[in-house]
């Protein structure tokens, strides 16, 4: 992939993904076949969380004396809320917030529905929209105004170790629902200065993208009890004193669709991984004339046989030449084409195509076996797909050792880079400009070089560093 | 039911379906049992309308250039809509309004996606928040100020013919989804001064509260070329001549929830049809110490064998009484609860409770038949409470003739009254301010008494009226 950047923008509208059209700028529109993959998407991370959590649904806004209760929470934010100052023709007493994130419209609830420790954990998670007026540069998915899918999940504990086991739990979570989608990703603590406003400490997913800079992913967040004091989330335990609730909250964004899009695609287009492919599988029937009754008698036969053994899958009948078809349903990125012409049938076999790999594949054609042939098929897929941006992930990560080798390897390779690190946020900071880099974070490792990279401290970390979206 | 209004306001918490304590007036908090409830309704709507419309996502915000394009539309909305004007600490150089509705929204891009009648019929719907900035008095799920749950389809089409063919199909899908729900309604073509702004007509769905008042619980609008003339939507024919398309919208909202809540509960709490209810069937082990595990090894067995059928099913092993389970699940609208005791499996019974009707059974258990034992009564349910719900709405309706009888009917008996009606919006205007009721709207009929009951002019129509929310 030459341009990343351009081939990014042009999926969007080859696959039909999103319209970046729509009058405002940041705020696009998802088209059917979009809006799906970001349907099966979402399905796979509920089935994850709807396991420990409970879903429900928050207003959108916020009253302005709500988000500027928590200060160190709403200064990370202040700049780039959008607010409501106008109902019809009158100007509202109390402006409005647009939810740039929900902590400050769920925990003045969860002070109302926390008494006693018996109302503890309180787990639950919402799917919604959320705002920044980003005056950076937009694009599509990456960085947006209007945040159409954030999944963020909320919880109250009442203990500290009940807080740290969530926080495992949400990275377990995550974890588990980018293998599925086979999204590559690092974990890291983010440094001191780049935590979620108002958190104890904040863990980060990045995934390193084709073009070598890092996307961040997901952010799994350990809030202390910095929020219980300031909505006065209390509980009673049961000798009578009261304790203020620990708090973790986790969320993803559209971003996940960007990785997945990001993760997979090819010079051909789009490559979907089963689990969100609105079509698994496309069949392409090989129509002649004189020979179109027995060839559609057959795909249609085969497509209902598929579509009644749970297997998403479309027949494409269109008259055009087959190989128009085939560009067109590689650029969609379904996984699975097979293709069925009168001499497949004469011979009984089809032919599989991998969209993955673009392997070729003729399969003795068996009522009785066939459906066990393309969901093994579908599984290798998902498996290789995984393996394939695991792998691009894991050489596009250089452990270094010298200072000048940071920006060396950064603008040269791209990618993540690992070295030893003091800790200190003002070695952190000075690296960031010196190198023109960001700190990602650090990871526990047994280090082998115990010198910190940048300012020969003694180092405590493993640090990863790269260049960001 | 003594007082609507109040059951109503209680149902809410009692039966833990949202939290109206929310910070801002007209907007509530889901909770998980509400949010379920919701999410069981939307999917029921959802597989209806994927059958032939395709599902999408448009931005929230809509410049104000656009939503002030067609004139009659926006006066109709200007009154109660939010505005967005500073983001961060900026003022925005042009407002932003949060979607009252998404025509102004959704058909500039409509103008972008159609050129050729190849394109056409463009058939999508998307759920979403809007907003409106009511002045009068709000109540959750009914009048609010966010509505969190807003389905709605939007169309284009190359003649009024498909039009009209698609607003026939809006309502066919909606009649399938109310019945499946068990909710009823009376469908009327709004009177002129009552339609959409900026729609041909409209047509809407009205059900009987038990307080006698009217909700409307969904619209039908054939838009005609108003919009496609506005934001320019044309398409070229075959021959190379161009034409505006014709457009058709429909939508429902939360209040499809209040409907339902409303149409079934009763003075024990809320009464769920299956199809919605979190839990369809509660089972409640009658435990005593000497032979819990007989009992629970049984009750284990049941749950497992019902859930492994596709059956929503709960069990209740709190350490509580079970005339106290029984009273909370009666609440939250389970609607099937099955006891088993010793003495219940001494005798191999197991004893089965309906919701709706209170009507308890005592059934042979055998292993192999009992998951059809559970979906039949599931059924009857179902089949019963909408016949029963019908029923009231039946029986809440009156055929009149004369004026004299229309404010006494509707004071004294609430619902509906029938009559014959000129049709004039003067008349039908003078109707609503002398006897202090709506014209819902107008049905086709044959009518017996062909004199307007009001200005006894000749009448075309059957008329519907009524109080409404």
């Amino acid at each position: 992939m030459k341009n990343f950047s351009e081939w990014f923008h042009n999926i969007l509208e080859e696959a039909e993904l999103m319209d970046a059209r729509y009058p405002i700028k940041g705020m696009s529109v998802w088209l059917p076949r979009g809006f799906q993959i970001r349907k099966y998407a979402l399905n796979a991370l509920q089935e994850l969380l709807d396991k420990d959590h409970e879903e429900v649904l928050f207003p959108m806004l916020i009253p302005q004396s709500e988000l500027a209760k928590e200060a160190i929470h709403v200064k990370g934010f202040e700049e780039e809320v959008y607010w409501v100052t106008k109902g019809g023709k009158r100007d509202l007493n109390e402006h409005l917030a647009l939810r740039p994130t929900s902590e400050t419209s769920i925990y003045p609830m969860f002070s109302l529905w926390v008494r006693s420790h018996m109302d503890l954990p309180i787990k639950v998670y919402q799917t919604v929209n959320t705002f920044r007026y980003e005056t950076k540069h937009t694009r599509p998915l990456i960085r947006v105004r209007e945040i159409t899918t954030f999944n963020e999940t909320h919880t109250a504990h009442a203990t500290e170790e009940e807080a740290e086991k969530e926080v495992m739990e949400g990275i377990e979570i995550y974890k588990t629902f980018f293998d599925e989608l086979g999204i590559p990703y690092s974990i890291s603590k983010r440094p001191e200065w780049d935590k979620f406003p108002g958190s104890k400490y904040t863990m980060a997913f990045d995934m390193i993208m084709p073009d070598g800079k890092t996307l961040q992913i997901a952010t799994v967040h350990n809030l202390g009890t910095t929020f219980a004091h300031t909505f006065d989330i209390q509980f009673e335990n049961e000798d009578g004193t009261h304790d203020y609730v620990h708090q973790v909250c986790y969320g993803l964004s559209d971003r996940v669709i960007a990785s997945l899009i990001a993760a997979h695609g090819d010079e051909k287009g789009l490559s979907l991984p089963p689990v969100v492919a609105p079509e698994q599988v496309i069949i392409i029937p090989i129509i002649f004339k004189e020979n179109q009754d027995v060839v559609l008698n057959f795909t249609d036969n085969l497509e209902k046989l598929l579509k009644n053994n749970g297997i998403r899958v479309k027949q494409d009948k269109r008259e055009l030449r087959p190989g128009k078809k085939y560009y067109e349903w590689e650029k969609r990125g379904v996984p699975l084409r097979i293709e069925v012409g009168p001499r497949d049938i004469e011979n009984n076999t089809i032919v599989i195509n991998r969209r993955d790999t673009g392997d070729k594949e003729f399969v003795d054609y068996d009522e009785n076996t066939i459906v066990d042939v393309v969901k093994d098929r579908l599984d290798s897929i998902t498996h290789d797909m995984k393996e394939a941006s695991n792998k691009f992930q894991e050489e596009k990560t250089f452990a270094i050792e010298k200072p000048e080798q940071i920006k060396k390897t950064i603008n040269k390779k791209g990618g993540i880079i690992t070295c030893s690190w003091c800790g200190e946020t003002d070695c952190g900071k000075d690296m960031e400009e010196k190198f023109d880099i960001d700190v990602l974070g650090t990871q526990e490792s047994d280090l082998e070089n115990k010198t910190c990279i940048n300012c020969g401290k003694d180092a405590s970390y493993k640090v990863l560093i790269s260049k960001t979206y």
